[in-house]
């Protein structure tokens, strides 16, 4: 059984009619989705539905060689550094947590450390990952459509500069790869013209939508994930998630539910899980919601917890605080080792009572008296069952919340696909740092500073 | 040159006679958190306002102590695992990353790994840091005020089984350390009978604000942390933040800017910094700011980012989604070690317009350009400058933000010092999994599930 939700516990937040209120909107919205199946007119950022039929139509012989370049990167390799920002980041860093553990790179294991760089302009953070491959062999992955994007391309710069000077200009297409356009940009004419094998970011595909693209595939699957279970996850969603029918599409009714809660004043959507391997997966939420949705003056905020550690930070402001916000609980059933608790002959510390059975019960004690708690202190709650921490549920997942978040955007009047907030920082940062072209900025941004 | 505030950013968000309007306010609040000198009356939460003059009344003796345990701890373990949550967890987390680096347990050095457990009831996450711990000489503190919260006592439970088989009941008193009241209470008794060094978790400060006591100081000494000159931050910034008065006074300016914000509708404060090495220290700041304020229906709701990676995920948000948020910068001015840009004779890239300088350069350019992007698109900017990552000015930013939500607290009308709501989960878990005394609650929650 793969993930489900319950809307059990929005009783008393939402009226039973809601949602049938809403209903010919999510009709709307999946005729946007499905346009060009439907026959139906395009909807805005109409471009970028690629990953709909993604499942389906992926490209079988470079999916093979993912996986061929993931068994010699990870043969000749102690340290992979994966070179991406935003959704060249954060899929497979979630991935790689969640399916084998946030202390992935701390743990025994027959795959190499896996590092992210490029995503910051931080010296330290750079300086510490060179430090960590001192000694050691390493592979670079970059990713990035065009190959200029400032961070990327930066720490590009810096990584290839020490594997030249660890293995000369030689050795360096055995341990650079690329994950790029399939023709253009600057980063696509460089691995052409050194022999640097070379994966495709689908034009039809954003960057958040990416990871089940070789942007995620390459660095999951060096990681010894299943990659094959993966895509077959994000199959069986394809198909559970085709129908616009509010009663057994989840990833539809999610979209509806916070759609209406986000109409009665809750503005903020607190992700939970009860597990540290989702911490990373919850960012890639936050990316994919709040890039989709935060457009024109609205949007939900997207934030996220990890229970029941964050019950002891912001668990006070959850129960009691400002009453602005609802909680999407995910529900893993099944931890991937349990752990048995003994009983203790002396009791000092009072816990026999939670003795002689796994520790997952108690954690899932925990998950159903914070739910009654918080719901009773005013806080609607989702909840999103998964079984386990598998790449098949990694992969069911990422297609569930992509719906949903195509269904909620459109249902909300925004174009889900674009980001066009994500170019002002750049273009002053430019203007700031003396790029040719933008003299006039850089005269107006430097007298406001 | 320590912490500075500089309100420029909110130029057109707040009015200038709106600080002069809440002057009455950040007084009377003022008189409430230093009752005891001026001889006015106590609010409430007064027990609790042992953090104001810590840095002055801190026990030497047991200081020195602290040094010597950390200095012992390293010589003979290659493994630290610090029991505790909430405020016994994330303060020394923070100092960790922020002082040393977010890559701590990854990095050669002559300090001890250090793991944090106790926060979670995660099997997954407990079988992992036992694997870590496999052929290693491991080292233990505990930190619990009474010794039963039950995600601290049942690590403990765990851990000490390890250590017991790893080293005899014997052997366990050169390796088990206690941070717990000093008198009362089941860790207490027990670190007494078994000869356990134990150190003293005061009663007049409370879990988010104990950083500065053997909570914090343990740990941080152990990653080789000067924690001298980390109190020495807070004994100096205590001097700079006594008096009440809105001009120099950055602290109780923070306040009064964040509490004028909330009035006029911005319910998220979003603390950004440009550096990981910031990120735990958002989470204690988020505990801090969330627990004191987060209470009786209102509260700024606290969140966090890393920029520039999150500029490429949350950075649409808060450049165009909803207008409800503001953002507290954390201006950190030089990273521990820069790094060089070189030229590139090819500049494929086109990024040679950023070399021959500095890294940290470009990465303060982002930062001025963000700023500037984010002001005009609507979002309040606060910024807060720290000249450096030391130990000195975590201390004194420890004390700055402690002295900013006592005084925002009681502006806003709450206790800040306690934390009611957290205690409503705890119940309801301790009835589901059938703690004795609980029936009642366990049939009417059950009826419920």
């Amino acid at each position: 059984m793969p993930l489900t939700l319950s809307a059990k516990y929005l009783e008393g937040f939402i009226a039973p009619h809601e949602l049938d209120r809403v209903t010919t909107q999510v009709n709307a919205a999946h005729k946007l989705m499905h346009y060009a199946k439907l026959g139906t007119e395009p909807g805005p950022g109409s471009d970028f539905l690629g990953w709909v039929d993604l499942p389906e139509k992926y490209d079988r012989e470079e999916f093979e060689r993912v996986k061929l370049a993931a068994k010699k990167i990870s043969a000749n390799s102690d340290v992979v550094i994966v070179i991406g920002i935003g959704g060249s980041y954060l899929g497979a860093r979630a991935a790689i947590e969640f399916v084998r553990s946030p202390f992935y790179n701390n743990l025994k294991k027959d795959t190499p450390d896996i590092y992210f760089s490029g995503n910051n302009i931080s010296a330290d953070y750079i300086n510490e990952l060179i430090s960590i491959c001192e000694g050691r062999d390493v592979s670079l992955i970059v990713i990035s459509k065009s190959g200029t994007t400032t961070e990327p391309a930066l720490a590009f710069r810096i990584f290839r500069d020490l594997l030249t000077k660890k293995y000369g200009a030689d050795g360096l297409k055995d341990r650079i790869y690329c994950v790029t356009d399939k023709a253009r940009g600057t980063l696509k004419q460089l691995a052409d013209a050194e022999g640097y094998e070379s994966f495709v970011i689908p034009d039809d595909v954003g960057g958040r939508f990416s990871v089940l693209t070789p942007v995620g595939l390459l660095p999951i699957a060096i990681a010894g994930i299943d990659i094959d279970a993966m895509m077959q996850g994000a199959i069986d969603a394809r198909e559970k998630y085709a129908e616009c029918d509010l009663e057994n599409n989840d990833a539809y009714r999610y979209a509806a539910l916070r759609n209406c809660l986000y109409r009665r004043g809750k503005s903020i959507e607190m992700l939970v899980a009860y597990d540290a391997a989702f911490t990373q997966m919850a960012e890639w939420f936050k990316q994919l919601f709040g890039e989709s949705e935060g457009k024109d003056g609205k949007g939900i905020f997207p934030a996220s917890a990890i229970f029941s550690t964050d019950l002891h930070s912001m668990g006070q402001f959850i129960q009691d605080g400002s009453r602005n916000l609802f909680e999407t609980v995910i529900n893993i059933e099944r931890p991937n080792q349990d752990l048995y608790i003994e009983s203790d002959a002396e009791n000092a510390d009072g816990l026999n009572f939670l003795s002689n059975q796994n520790l997952s019960i108690v954690n899932r004690k925990a998950m159903e008296g914070t739910i009654l708690a918080h719901t009773a202190g005013g806080v609607p709650n989702i909840i999103l069952t998964l079984p386990e921490k598998s790449a098949y549920e990694f992969g069911w997942m990422v297609y569930f919340f992509e719906t949903a978040v195509a269904i909620s955007g459109y249902m909300s009047g925004v174009n889900p696909f674009d980001q066009p907030g994500v170019e002002s920082y750049k273009k002053n940062m430019f203007a700031l740092l003396g790029k040719p072209g933008y003299e006039d900025l850089r005269a107006e941004l430097e007298a406001k500073i």
